[in-house]
């Protein structure tokens, strides 16, 4: 198992074990390392779990936050399978523990595809040799594939940076999956952040901290789903690095794949970013930006290439968060087409342009009421995207 | 002005003033009543408001809630239009008012349309003289008609009813427009309520209680627009009627209208009903049923005929109340398809049935959570939605 684009200390591979109805994808992927080390995972917040969340959080609990191997299959999400759906997650992780000569809460074992189905575990179980064979496909760019489900495009980010300080390199890798909440392929979002920089004493309040400025800024459709599992793994294998430095990159690479996966968002054409600036806080600010990110006439006036301020300003203007829509400003790309309670309509050409030229739309709000600030991503509103949802089993 | 299908002592009536461009509809229409009578309104929530909220409020405090005549006008909802804006909505009053004579206060103004754009106020105080003249169109429903704006059909309900106790009669006369938050089109929801019956001691509460469990629990796209208002009009003409009788009656109407409003929601193909029972509380499962009834893979799956009792039950187990979905019950139709934790895939195609052959679907979620119990009401998202918000300026 090759190492390339991976942090120093973690290996990854994928297999087609056969639990996609394609039989020539990879659906069963491995992330390995050398010995067991720190980590942190965030879950949904959906009362509806996918069986991995309550057998990750009893692993991780149970080592102190420390992982040797995470495995993850798509195609079926182990989800609203009951009791048998957490037995069958603990009998994989168990024999893939013993596989590796490790305890099975160093194992994590996740799930992302059709949700009602249990998982037909002699697939899996058979399949575990080839992960560390040379059957399986190795390198973190099959791991990326391996956990798409409706994805059009694998999502891997890598980050090399230096400390300043020390000149010492580090690396952070992140990958993800996730293109809108659908069934049967219902269990969205995965995202993985590795480094081998040293995650500090509180990797959970670092992931924390990281998730609130990208995956929780995303939406593809509004909808959450059961399964949704943001991992953070740290070997520390590399030198000490300045942990705001450490941070600073984790978000990114965490921002990036966020925005990838808005990007590849069911039937879109334009990543859509939201940016909300003049806000009292960085939290309201994030609340109004997720509000408008949400608004179907939004997204559907971006598929239109529609530079409609009206819609920005009405979705803005019932967030709840107080502004005075009369001192608010509205930009759409490089074009400011509302300010000082006027529209502007001879920018609207501009706007325009941006909308139908660029593949990412900015939209901006200042609402004139502090100055904290805040974006969100997401995609815009096609037809493709009613068909997808729609006719999935026609 | 006929009364036929009002309320005793109001008349309806409406012109053709020329803001639509269509210049054959109806657009600018009244209300009007032979004294003044008691009133009570509610408001959009959004910070950007229509210049007719602000008049509204101060006509109504002015009064202490009476009125003599409401006019309205479609095709330009006199939104971002700044303190010309308000201006407009006060000479267009004092106008009405003169022709009528009585107190400006006395009368409203509502406007529904293009935001953004002035008021053609010679075309206006031009026709009013129509309204109440033989060259308008007289009758509620060429009132119904003069207020539409992207709605297919109008929307107008009338319950006629018997005080039991003293065998005396009272009509509630509901009235209504909505289709989804279109812009240009874009101020989006009137009700009218309109009774013979004494309204009793505090209208607004009576209002507030209607409106919280009818146009509350309405939402064709999730976006609430600068212009929405619910009047209540009584004019008390009828012997006293039972007020929890008359309460019943309103709210029947106004769930009537609401519902009409969903079912003519842009590219709308079926009513959908949320219906949340076990709940712990009647707010609960309104905002349970809120939750699932804006979710657009609820909206597609319905579009697509689809019996998802998956997404239906991840939307309400991330709406943040407390159940158990284990212990939760999905039914569509007349099929239970998800209960105990399990999937029930032999119920399916009777669920299928009900979506394709019903033009209303009720989907029910049983938390188990409690006894309360609430509906809202929305539509199947289509891609005529799409195209109907997207395509607008092409």
């Amino acid at each position: 198992m090759p190492t390339a684009n991976l942090p120093q200390g973690l290996q990854a591979s994928a297999t087609q074990c056969g639990i996609r109805r394609s039989k020539s994808r990879l659906d069963l992927a491995l992330l390995l390392a050398d010995q067991d080390y720190p980590a942190a995972a965030v879950y949904t917040k959906s009362l509806l779990l996918g069986a991995h969340i309550p057998v990750a959080r009893e692993h991780l609990a149970a080592t102190g936050g420390k992982l040797r191997a995470v495995l993850v299959n798509s195609g079926n999400a182990n989800c609203s399978t009951g009791q048998r759906g957490i037995e069958d997650n603990r009998r994989v992780c168990e024999a893939l523990a013993k596989q590796l000569g490790c305890a099975t809460e160093e194992v994590l074992f996740l799930s992302t595809g059709v949700i009602g189905a249990h998982l037909p575990l002699d697939l899996i179980l058979g399949s575990l040799p080839n992960l560390t064979g040379p059957s399986g496909q190795p390198g973190v760019q099959a791991f990326a594939q391996g956990i798409m489900t409706t994805d059009l495009v694998p999502k891997l980010v890598v980050h090399d940076a230096t400390e300043p300080a020390t000149g010492a390199p580090f690396r952070v890798t992140g990958i993800g999956k996730g293109s809108g909440m659908i069934h049967p392929d219902m269990a969205t979002m995965f995202g993985f952040l590795l480094t081998d920089a040293p995650l500090g004493s509180d990797p959970h309040a670092l992931l924390t901290r990281i998730n609130g400025r990208s995956f929780q800024r995303l939406s593809v459709d509004g909808d959450t789903s059961p399964n949704d599992t943001v991992l953070l793994w740290g070997t520390g294998r590399a030198a000490e690095a300045d942990p705001a430095l450490l941070e600073q990159h984790l978000t990114a690479a965490s921002r990036d794949i966020a925005r990838r996966i808005a990007t590849d968002g069911e039937g879109a054409t334009r990543l859509i970013t939201i940016r909300i600036t003049g806000a009292p806080t960085e939290a309201e600010a994030a609340h109004v930006a997720r509000v408008v990110a949400t608004s179907p006439l939004v997204k559907t006036a971006v598929h239109g290439r529609d530079p409609n301020w009206g819609r920005l300003l009405a979705a803005a203007a019932r967030a709840g968060v107080a502004f005075d829509p009369e001192q608010a400003i509205v930009r759409i790309g490089p074009a400011t087409v509302y300010e000082a309670g006027t529209p502007l309509p001879d920018n609207e050409q501009a706007a325009h342009l941006h909308m139908l030229q660029d593949k990412e739309v900015v939209a901006t709000i200042h609402l004139a009421a502090g100055t904290a600030e805040a974006e969100c991503w997401t995609c815009d509103f096609s037809a493709d995207y009613v068909r997808i949802n729609a006719d999935y089993r026609s």
